[in-house]
Formats: C-alpha cells, structure tokens, sequence
C-alpha cells in the first residue's frame, strides 16, 4: 500500500490508514486524567469531549505547497512535526494546555500514501511530545497540498492576551532566535561553508521548532498577563503584539538572544535574523521588572529584548550598541514576511 | 477597496477587513445568554471561551475550487453559506448546537476583495441564522482557493451516534432528498426544459441547504439516540452509518421523501436522485418505532425510508415497490461520489 497513491486507495481507505496510525500511536484517545476526557473521537459526524469549567482555546494554522514550504527544504514528516508545532506555539502563548486536533488534508491524487505516512508521523510525533489527541479530521482532493490542524486548549486560569502590555515592561523573549531562519538559508545554498555542527543546529531549528508550552505555563504562574509567539520574526510579531496593547515598543539588537552556532554561520548578520527571521515559535512576553526577573530565573536562555514605551500604537524602534536607530526593513523581515503570507 | 485584489490589500489588509464584517453583522461576540461566553475573539494568537460541564463537539469541513465547488454553480456569497452549512449540519448530526468557528480562507493572491467580500457574506449569514460566533481563523495565499471552517459546538445531553442503531430499528429521514443534486443538474444544463417554478426550488436547494440544528435537538429531546446528517447521498451515508452499528440496512426506494418541484422536474429519476444525491442535509436516524412515531409527529417532511437489519456490517440493499433489490451502483451515487472525494 506505501507504494500506491492516494487516488488508488480513496479518501476512505486512506481515513481508515490514517485513524489506525492515529490509535496505533496512542493520540487517539484520551490519557489517563485528562482534564477534558474523549467521548468520541474519529468516525462520527463531529469528535466530542467532556469539557470542564474552564477557558477554552481554539486556534488553527495551514500550511500550503510552494507558499510555506516546498518538499526541498522540508521532508514530510519535518512539515508534519511543524503544522501540529505552530498550532501548538499559540496554545503555549496564552499559558494553556493542547486537548484536541482536527487534521484537514487537501492532496493531489498523485501523492504517494507513503509520503503521508510520513506526514502523519510528523503530526504523531508532535502530538504525543505534547499530549493532544487528534480527534478528527477531513481529506479532500485539491491540486495543490494544503494542511490545516484546528487545535483546541485549555487555560486554568486567565489567558495571556496581546493587549495587556503596560507602558513601562520590559519586553523578553524565551530563547535564542534566527535559527529556523538561518536553517532555511543554509539548506537554500547560502552558507554552504558552515560547519556540519552549525548545519545541524540550523536545520534542526528549522525543521523541529519545539512549541514553548511549559514555558508559557510558567509565565502564566509567575504572574505573567501579555504574550504572544514568535511566528513571522521578533520585529514584526513584537509590532503586532504593541498595536493591540496600543503602546509601541524599542527592541536592542545587541540583546537579542542568538545561538553561538548561528553566529559561527552567518557572522554579524546573526542578530538581524533573529530580529527578523520567523517560525523559531519562542514567545515574547511583557512584564515589570520584579515579574521578569522572577520569569528569567527559571527560563534558561530567556532574555530581555527592550522595553514597551508609550507611542503610535504598534510601532517597534530597534536601537544599536550606540542607541542609534536600526531601520527595520533594512533588516530583511519585510521580505521573509512576503514569503510568507499573501 | 472592493475593485481590488487581495494580493494589493495583503493578509494583514483582508484581516482587518473581514473582522469588521463579522464585527458590524453581530457575529464576531457571543450573544446575551449564550452557554459559552466569548473570552477572545479575533486578534489574538488563539480564540478564548468559557467553557461548561457539558459534552463539547468540534468538526471541520472543506471545500476546494474545482472540486468541490465551481464559480459558475456557486456564486461566492452562497459558497459561503454551504461552506458553513456543511459545518453546522455535523453538529445538528449530533443533537447539538453550534458555538465557535475559526475560518481559513486560502485565496489566491489574484482573487478580487469584493468576491471575498461575498463569500463572507454567505458566511455571516448563516451564522447570524444559527447563532453562530466566528471566532477566529487565517488566511494563506495559496494557488487554488479553499476554504476551511472548523466548528465547536455542545449537547446537554449525549451526543447521537452512528453506532448507537440498534437492529430492527427503523430509519427515516427529516425532510425530501435529491434537491441539490437536481438543482446542481439543472444549472449544468441537464433539465433546461423545467418550469421556472421548479428551477428555483432546485438552485435554492443546491446553494441554499438549511442545516437541521432545530430537528436534531427535537430528534435528541425525544430519545432518539443514533443519527447522522446525509451529505454523500443517502445510500452512501446509510452504508457508513450502519458500519459504524455493525449491522445493515434495508431501504425502500418508493418511501424516499421526493419534492414533487424535483418530480415535475425530473420525473422517475427523482427517487434515484434522492438515493444517490448529496449535499441535501437533512439528518438520517434510527430508532423503534414508538420513538419513531413521536419524533415524525414533530418533523414535517419526515419519512421512514427503510429499516435496520442483521447482516454484512455496512451492507445496504435497496428494493422498489415490488421488494425487488435495486442494484445502488446504478442509482449513480458512485459517479457523484467521486465528484466530492479523492
């Protein structure tokens, strides 16, 4: 059956294909004490689940062939891990826990079963790293590859939201950024004279972003109330992240957490990919000083980036050593951002 | 705005922009009284609702151009509607009434804002009918347009199932069937000689099916226990519902409740067309026969269509009038199947 395509097999056996891989992997049911037990998953009109009295979170995340990823840079099962990753990185943004997906495949015909097998092993790997169930789904023909997940969570208490920046916080992230940049640049044949440790971390930031869910936990139990994740570059997402708090924001490039082997790579262009290089799917987050500080200590590699300032709403100044303004576009995210949306 | 291409206006534009749609139609904040009030809507990285102790639902539901829909049988505003129809028809399938839907909307970067304008149109529309709150979504430049909805949704009670048929049970639907197929026919050119009478009854019923939220909650009130909603056709359906209860079902073609507009149109076909065709959206349950008696009292248009029986789990036969066996394969369901399916 791996060698066949998916015109051969159907839409229904290639359900039945994939809820038994789903089972097989134990993310298709719920775990022992869960806070919202499955009721039903895969094979009803609609999954259902046990909900408690709590917030719940519903956020979803769809990934295009030739938009936001080519079969070049991205293997199937790597595409898998990042579509359940980014959904999973605006659950851990609002401090909350993942419950339940919903998988939309959209493929041509002519795909091969196998590489979906290894898409779904990406997804299943994801899941299981971060206990969610998928519960359900939909695979309709397209000429094009799509994949769309519907993830819904959970937070105890109130969510981190984008809008409770305050005037005066400091501003950090929760560990080193331009990785997943710099990966996609060295598997696009800029830097092919990188050492294979560099080339290693790079393209492992890129393919395996790893969604900041304890992370966001702690931030929300340390009294934490503003966040988002690093999804589109720490300039643009920190710009969107001020518009809706209504504040502006300063960010030292100097600051800017960058990984040693990013830096053996790529140089003095390092700090201008972390400022501008998207999907590393750390968060950023808001806080005062006593706050942050209690924050820093129990997240290695966290680091305060700059300050929420009053000002136009949404506008971000990004400062050298000397304090002298850096001009964002220069720094190459607008083109990173064209790549990735319409 | 409305002379342009999304590619001009770019995500962050067209965001903006369906937001204050959904936001001046009523449907982007929970209303008075509702069961699960809006925490976060749109803005944020994930919607955020209360949640209660009750059963939660969630679905999701593509449709892809070319595929499952074209521009010439399916102006936007009522691609728009199907599109959310199709969702809210699972969660009738269920007894259930609809909360939260995140939409994803991938356009190509050509696509005319006033057309998106349109299809969102369609979307709140329906929304504001079933007291539905989009909550949240994404849009992605892709080269061929899909739209995505996914739903939540909850019962008070247990949810109806595929699998809760029961043999001997009988099995009705809740109101006539074949009306979207044929009216699909007559704008394809077959039927060009109808009335103008039956040509709008038809096309309504093809771009402008009425999810049965109301009949599922009677259907669940009355203790009916087993149901789905028909949107590949009865004789599809019916084979998935009774694969799910391990057993099989007998249908009489005669007793299929058939619009005398698709008659008049369509003459002997008609009851074939109701067997095989999709997207009518009606429900399809099982129960015996004093329930059953009950819920037809409430449901005008309702019918007993056939009969669960012992047998090859999945098995569907079809007799005619004289309980000789109709072969299904001809009733044409197949060929429209693969018109929706991989």
């Amino acid at each position: 059956m791996p060698g066949m395509k998916v015109s051969e097999v159907g839409e229904f056996g290639l359900i039945q294909r994939l809820s038994r891989m789903i089972s097989d992997a134990g993310v298709g049911a719920s775990h022992e004490g869960a806070k919202f037990p499955l009721v039903l998953g895969i094979g009803d009109d609609t999954a259902a689940w046990q909900a408690r009295e709590v917030v719940e979170l519903g956020t979803t995340d769809t990934v295009v062939e030739g938009v936001h990823f080519t079969r070049a840079t991205t293997p199937w099962k790597d595409l898998g891990w990042k579509v359940m990753a980014a959904n999973l990185s605006d659950i851990a943004a609002m401090g909350g826990l993942p419950t339940y997906a919903l998988v939309t495949l959209g493929l041509p015909g002519d795909t091969k079963v196998a590489d979906i097998d290894r898409l779904y092993e990406g997804m299943v790997w994801a899941c299981r790293e971060y206990r969610t169930v998928i519960a359900g789904g939909d695979v309709v023909r397209s000429p094009v590859c799509f994949v769309s997940v519907a993830l819904n969570g959970y937070t105890e208490g109130p969510p981190l939201t984008r809008s409770a920046a305050r005037d005066g916080d400091l501003l950090a992230v929760t560990g080193p950024l331009g990785g997943s940049r710099g990966g996609l640049e060295v598997m696009l044949g800029d830097g092919t004279d990188v050492t294979p440790g560099a080339r290693e971390y790079l393209q492992r930031a890129h393919r395996h972003p790893e969604p900041r869910l304890e992370v966001g936990r702690i931030l929300a139990g340390e009294g934490v109330v503003a966040a988002m994740d690093i999804s589109d570059g720490l300039a643009d997402d920190v710009g969107k992240f001020m518009a809706s708090s209504g504040l502006a924001a300063r960010l030292d490039l100097p600051q800017l957490p960058v990984h040693p082997l990013l830096v053996e790579a790529f140089g003095e262009r390092a700090p201008r990919m972390a400022l501008a290089g998207g999907e590393d799917y750390e968060l950023v987050y808001a806080a005062p000083l006593p706050v942050m500080e209690r924050t820093l200590a129990r997240i290695p590699g966290g680091a305060v980036v700059g300050r929420v300032v009053a000002g136009l709403a949404g506008e971000v100044t990004v400062v050298d050593a000397s304090g002298r303004p850096v001009p964002v576009h220069e720094a190459g995210w607008d083109h990173f951002r064209s790549w990735r949306s319409l």
